[in-house]
């Protein structure tokens, strides 16, 4: 068949929409027409060339939700008609990793969607003049329809809006996964949060739906109080207008540390300032933000012999088809915001205007509506 | 009183064995007479003036045994003749530490501690001119009388002789609190411990304990095999005969990475290859050993945000007056070994040839016995 698809053709150039061919789901394989998609900085950082494992040409997104439309041979846990939000980290539940209950980095189809291809190998997307097309994060929520594995569908329910649960397809996962499934974050907790961008905004809801205290939130830009604040913000910190340095400013603030910090930028200047405001003796530091290839983290050791921890959190640390329709479930039951995080929607034909909205810093999340 | 201590008269210098004046116990304190006590690496570490917190002259020695023989005002929990281990660190079971059950770091006497003195802020000790001598660690176990707070103090059982129990005033407890404590290991966990001396040994006996199923060993001395196996090592590494990286062939060995790490060296490098030797998804890696002044590990975040974590412990995040006596029946019980680490044992007159066999390599843990 074919669809509609912005497609990232090189890296620095802007996304060209087009029709492109969309070969039907084969074994284990699922259609799906995407309904409306997020545009996230981790599209932008693939197609900046800045992620080493870029590849192109490839149709980008990764935040999406749709109906399936078609189903290939052996398909069971979906059907024609099913709403589904596509999943970037899948849940085969057989693989060691999903047999582990200390993580959700599912690894059966790593190697293939690493290569922007299909599990058996091959691309489902081509030119139409029969140039293949790489899926991305195997997803590619770029194209009107797309295929995806069977394993990486959540399926969700009916009622819920494609234009705002597509982005629990990411962002909304990834930030208050990171507090709920990650830190796992107590009520009475006192918190530090760097970076209020799209996935800093849903880590101070996630920690406002825990029963955190306090919960500081660090940013440059002062537009983010007030955005902070509408998501459970309880003290805003700009660097800026720090006297002195920033890390005995925040424990102080915290009445000796943070219980957690979270870090949402991908600065690793911040992420040794988030584990360093942690609490002696127990505070608790998650890198969520993706830093520049080859950038490294550093600390005295000191810093963790005293009783800190450094850990990480990828895509919240949620097991996609079990925990993304309990997220949607929060969303429509009002436990959780998505809707003023939505500053801007667009058609498809306007997708590289989203691009320059994050740039410009002026968007919290833009959503495509196909 | 007068007693006989081995004084740190300044950084880099032997120790002086002499007569020194011993104040009696004030409020909340105990006076002990130390029966044997073990000679550790922190106590060099300060000696050679590495420590940039040491502070001379002091009596060190942090590793003791010995018998209660007298108490201050308002001491309750400990009598003359009890059997006591005296603790680095503390336990009030008052403080905020204490009271938080995510830490054994209690504060209560932290910073007069740090200074070399008794909680009220002066000194026991001083020479027979009356010049006063800095406590160390809040324990100077290299005098053969030395008075403590009574919280820094395990009572533990009569039967168990001075000679072996001292070493459970650090060694013991913080190798295998690591792996009990910190690390919390799951019987059939795969291990990688880095430093095969009076910690790593007994790190591998803790993760015997915790039923491990695969202890590796990493030493560059090839002496520490026979003796890594006595403690349950499954495997022994010597990284100067593995060609090519470490870190991909622990990775190999272990079968995709390490359940749990253990840095027992204090060196910067190999707490690095111990953090990204373990397991993607959850690999945790504990730091035990100190590092030099300034030292700073690094990573990239990426090895954090796939799930592995990196940690610190500190005395095997033991509480030492809850915890020690445990221990001791643990050894008392035949749980675990503490007979064959001893190697060395000799008089206070000799202190200084412990301190030569530690440097030279030869010795696992030497004890003075008084």
């Amino acid at each position: 068949m074919r669809t509609r698809a912005a497609v990232a053709t090189a890296a620095g150039k802007p996304l060209e929409v087009m029709e492109v061919n969309l070969e039907g789901p084969r074994e284990g394989e699922v259609l799906v027409e995407i309904k409306a998609t997020g545009i996230c900085h981790t599209d932008e950082f693939t197609l900046s060339g800045a992620d080493p494992e870029g590849l192109f040409p490839t149709i980008l997104g990764h935040e999406g939700a749709g109906v399936v439309v078609d189903t290939g041979p052996g398909v069971t846990s979906v059907k024609k008609g099913d709403h589904v939000i596509p999943l970037y980290t899948p849940e085969c539940r057989e693989c060691e990793y999903c047999l582990n209950p200390k993580t959700n980095l599912c690894q059966s189809i790593r190697s293939t969607q690493g290569q922007g291809l299909m599990p058996d190998g091959t691309s489902r997307f081509s030119t139409l003049d029969g140039d293949p097309i790489l899926h991305y994060m195997g997803c590619s929520t770029f194209a009107n329809h797309t295929v995806l594995p069977e394993i990486a569908l959540a399926k969700v329910r009916e009622d819920a809006p494609f234009e705002k649960i597509c982005y629990i397809g990411c962002g909304v996962t990834t930030g208050v996964g990171a507090v709920i499934n990650t830190a796992k974050v107590e009520p009475g907790s006192n918190c530090v949060v760097f970076g209020l961008g799209g996935i800093g905004l849903n880590v101070l809801q996630g920690l406002r739906l825990a029963g955190a205290d306090m919960i500081v939130g660090v940013d440059l830009n002062p537009a983010r109080k007030e955005m902070g604040e509408r998501f459970g913000m309880t003290h805003f910190v700009n660097p800026k207008e720090v006297e002195g340095d920033l890390v005995p400013y925040l424990v102080d603030l915290t009445k000796g540390g943070a219980d957690y910090s979270f870090e949402c930028i991908g600065n690793v200047t911040t992420m040794r300032q988030a584990l360093e405001c942690a609490h002696k003796g127990w505070g608790e530091s998650v890198i969520i933000g993706v830093a520049p290839a080859g950038a490294e983290i550093s600390t005295r050791p000191f810093q963790l012999v005293t009783g800190r921890s450094w850990r990480g959190s990828a895509f919240g640390g949620a097991r996609g088809r079990t925990d993304v329709p309990k997220i949607v479930d929060w969303y429509m039951d009002g436990k959780i915001e998505i809707d003023p995080m939505i500053t801007h929607t667009m058609g498809l034909d306007d997708i590289n205007k989203g691009f320059d909205l994050m740039h410009e810093g002026k968007s919290i999340r833009s959503v495509v509506l196909y």
